[in-house]
């Protein structure tokens, strides 16, 4: 498998001057994802280009966001594939996800949506993820409380754990949280969206439940940062950039509390409907 | 139209303590693309979160990278969707990418690929990006010199335009700049990919040579941003953050500059095949 940094040689000009040194990149590898259910064909998902590593955990957060599983019950296995024809360097970008039903329900009525549908816009993009989470199984209700400094702190709990950051300054994160500020599971990759599959993906797998956590991101807060986590049933998304329009209608709809530019103990709350900050 | 920014009541936490205030956000929506060939049904090529305006770019920029056309004679026209049974919100999400003939070159071939390899790699991507670099016209080979300092300066001239990003904090930019410098075109999206495709589009659209220009992003450079930049026809691809090792891969076969964490008066060249830096 290839590893998550490897070294370049680099010239740095400072004031006009050039040092020639070795530096750490980043690695950025396309993983192919496909799906196979019992008495199907096996399908081609997609490919995401992401950072190796944690694969699994990829792959089981993308098919629960996309609505190809509903749950942990859905999943039968996840593997690398096995085809003798790949390369080796192909042999670790290509995971397979084995259902344990014969179609997911979901997936299916999203693909046909998608191709037949005339036009899209915001509202219908928030119904669809509403359709998906009613779908899903029923989480309990827990509104923890929040302290606005707790959040605040975040960002600085999630660093502490970007091991691939602190060598390349090129990686994204993604980290659950309790309310009183432990650390369940931070991931990093090369792609926002991919940190959050792999930790969405690592607590699926692994049954831990998220209703009272709040999912932290090293970077923006757009839809689909929102999007898979409110699939994953998280209660609370931080950030430490700002959320998009989008991102923020979809916590009001969903009732999830939304907070960016989390820094230097200061926060702002863009979504809190069950008053959860600072109660 | 959406307005690219809208106003929000947020809640902000200073030390513990709370302020209510407006605030701005940057607008996301999505916007699906449609591709209309002579003597074919249209049929649809995705649906991208964005902001909206300077869409024509975008899908410009967009069809261009996914090789759908291979140049500007390639397209007939490029158009909101004037299907009645769409509401005001959709209206403005959709645009139809008129052909000017029966099958772009590329595309085709492109999507069957996608659905029948075994399994992909870092270098079956690189080959493919080469394929589809082999199959545009020529571009005029030019290879600037770059001053270390004019580079380093680059995302302060980006950050110059960067109108929605002064207001909320959530956008980000790609800019295209002459190796003295001059800025001929800046955009901003709420996505990276976004923002570099209309800045192609852009200049696609209106006939502006590519070959001795730089192209600028306020974010890290991975290997879809550098693909962008090669298919457009631009020779040195510069960022305020971390190439992944992917994109360096992509500079070497392509010949490609490329230079990242550019900031006050520094900047690190990982790819210079051509010596334009400092020389």
């Amino acid at each position: 498998m290839t590893a998550p940094t490897s070294r370049r040689r680099v010239v740095e000009w400072v004031g006009g001057v050039p040092r020639a040194h070795e530096d750490r990149l980043i690695a950025e590898e396309p993983l192919e994802i496909r799906i196979a259910a019992p008495g199907s064909p096996d399908r081609r998902l997609g490919v995401t280009m992401r950072t190796p590593g944690n694969d699994f955990d990829l792959a089981a957060g993308l098919v629960l966001a996309e609505g190809v599983i509903g749950g942990r019950d859905d999943l039968a296995g996840i593997a690398y594939c096995t085809d003798a024809t790949l390369t080796d360097e192909q042999r670790f970008n290509v995971v397979t996800v084995a259902l344990a039903r014969p179609a997911a329900r979901g997936w299916k009525e999203r693909s046909l949506r998608a191709t037949s549908a005339c036009g899209v816009c915001g509202t219908d993009s928030l119904d669809e993820v509403e359709d998906l989470v009613q779908r899903l199984p029923e989480r309990g209700e827990e509104t923890p409380s929040w302290s606005p400094a707790d959040l605040a702190a975040l960002p600085d709990a999630l660093r502490r754990d970007q091991r691939h950051f602190a060598r390349t300054g090129g990686a994204h994160a993604a980290g659950l949280f309790a309310s009183d500020g432990a650390t369940v599971v931070v991931r990093e990759d090369v792609g926002r969206h991919n940190a959050v599959d792999k930790v969405n993906g690592h607590v699926l797998l692994e049954g831990i439940a998220t209703a009272g956590l709040a999912l932290c991101t090293s970077g923006r807060i757009g839809f689909e940062i929102v999007q898979k986590a409110v699939v994953a049933g998280v209660g609370a998304v931080v950030g430490v950039g700002a959320p998009t329009t989008l991102a923020a209608r979809l916590c009001d709809r969903t009732g999830t509390t939304l907070a960016g530019f989390a820094r230097d103990g200061r926060v702002v709350v863009y979504a809190d409907r069950a008053g959860e900050v600072g109660r």
